[in-house]
């Protein structure tokens, strides 16, 4: 058995020490943990952009690996604080839709996904403060679980969790990534296939080394989704592209 | 006994490989060191929200925990290196006022704090580059610590440190972070306390969950301290807060 | 022994989980591995900053360390995939002028340089995504060699990586850092020195202790480098500054 390993992902950016505070907790409990960042800078309370990135990354990391992930707009409220197992993983995080993307895919494949609501007080480092549950509720609960403390005969198991985002908005642009490569949710396109946005068309390439520079193209990424790229250039500046562009797909040759 | 921890703070940024090279010097030394990044974007040069920012964070990491805190304007001049004990921590870094509000929480506690000199041949790493202290001086020093190295009969005590912000200007902004919450240094107020900042007040909320989208309103944050936040935004782009502003209270409660 | 060093050297950013993902390969296959990060925020697609950052880090880390470098205009192309052996380390990446300045280094000094094509099955995890071979290729090798397989006897040995940049180019600004001081690519001047840059007549200093606040000045940096800077503030900013600025130099002194 390796060390257990915990990822972190938040909108807690990069500035301040609050990753820092969250690592500090989660040493104090698990020291052997290893803890590895996912990104800390989605965009302040941006649900659905912290779900992608989660869903694009959470199957790379070994069997058993512990996700915590905290956009959290709704902390003090009453939603709820939940941990889940699917796909071989943990998740721990508020409920909020974050886990969308994971539970449809465990779903798809019918898998079993098991949830549970963190209102036992064994995991409570009292006074919860209302505004930073990533630090008074969820690092804490992370840790215990990678010490092995998940006692989830304990736990209030929970049948829904919340899914917010359907799959009749995925012919879009969904996100923006560093290089300006903008993600779409469309999935299964093959090579011939003739797609557009914002009323221009993109020609296929299978990847940036087989364009001209500053050329635009589109290919399968990485995941399997239909992405749109420049090669040594940022495909959103330069076409003007932004998230919520719908995405034209039309199953023909360009001519 | 678990793996010694070392956070490290600094202005280093994140764009260039200076945080990195700490932490091959102190994997050299140290390779059981569990290394903690705290934050390395404190402004160029900025002494105080340095010491804001380890103030934050520091009692959150197991005891013993060496914090490394590099902000260091003068290096290559007089400015000393110091190590000092405090509250079940180590620090190490540069006398400057960076570890002001950690001295002051243990002097309002009674608790001791010892501080020492760093200037023991057995602490240079030669030649010492007049630019770098932080490579070339503090990680050997932190590494060192964290493998048991720490020969404190053999430094020179020193009585104080630089302590450099004092109590008097903090009922003003004294930071704005990531979310663009304004913190402010204004401790102990109640619910039903009058705010205001910039001729413009505020409500009470206890969390983000409990306000409108949008909705401006003070709670008191993490490490009691009142704050000034938005729910959904930034509240220091919308209503203009700099580091500086000061904070009206009046503790009477709004009509 | 210790656990095996990675560090991680790219362009891929912060605010996607491309980092996180390299890391969970890794813990994968190599749970002890420590893995640093030296920068993810080289500038998209530059190989020359990548390769510049990477000179300036790499050799303060300990013996054996594997160095895993990914700037890959030309992944998917016919770039080849390389490990190499130079100065006690191992460095993993794309054959694009990453590694010039190791190469050079360990060529000065009459120092062997072992290179290998990656191009062994026993590399490879299949399909390799045409666009992330940092992730379908780099990060598994990195991670392979950490725990000790590197069959270098199995492994096709290569003549002549690409080596990108001469040393004629080198009297230039050669890279604006976090704090916007200048790196130039002039070595070995000595403090009597004449220096200006676009015009402008720089005096030295041996620190930024020693200047007055918004006072520019050349210094030796910590790699031996003349470098350009300014107390308390951005020289690139002040000075207007720029990659590719000729520096004039003149062995003779101020008056």
């Amino acid at each position: 058995m390796g060390n257990p390993v915990i990822t972190l992902l938040t909108d807690f950016g990069l500035s301040d020490p609050y990753v820092g505070i969250l690592k500090g907790i989660i040493a104090d409990i698990a020291p052997n943990a290893n803890v590895i960042d996912l990104t800390h800078l989605i965009p302040p309370q941006n649900i659905r952009a912290g779900a992608l990135a989660l869903d694009r990354a959470y199957q790379y990391f070994p069997a058993g690996t512990i996700h915590l992930a905290v956009v959290d707009p709704g902390v003090g409220s009453k939603r709820r604080a939940i941990a889940m197992q699917a796909d071989q993983f943990l998740f721990v995080g508020p409920d909020n839709g974050l886990f969308t993307f994971v539970i449809k895919r465990a779903e798809e494949s019918h898998r079993e996904v098991k949830t549970f609501l963190l209102e036992n007080p064994h995991y409570r480092l009292e006074p919860v403060s209302p505004v930073f549950h990533g630090r008074d509720l969820f690092a804490l609960i992370a840790a215990d679980i990678a010490i092995g403390e998940f006692p989830t005969d304990k736990l209030s198991p929970i049948d829904k969790l919340q899914v917010e985002f359907d799959a009749g908005d995925l012919a879009r642009v969904i996100y923006i990534d560093h290089y300006g490569n903008a993600w779409t949710g469309v999935r299964g396109v093959s090579q011939g296939t003739h797609v557009s946005i914002a009323g221009k068309a993109f020609k296929h390439s299978e990847s940036f080394g087989f364009v001209g520079k500053g050329e635009g193209f589109w290919f399968i990424n990485s995941v399997g989704l239909l992405e749109l790229a420049i090669n040594r250039g940022s495909a959103a500046a330069t076409f003007g592209l932004k998230v919520g562009d719908p995405v034209q797909i039309h199953r023909q040759r360009l001519n």
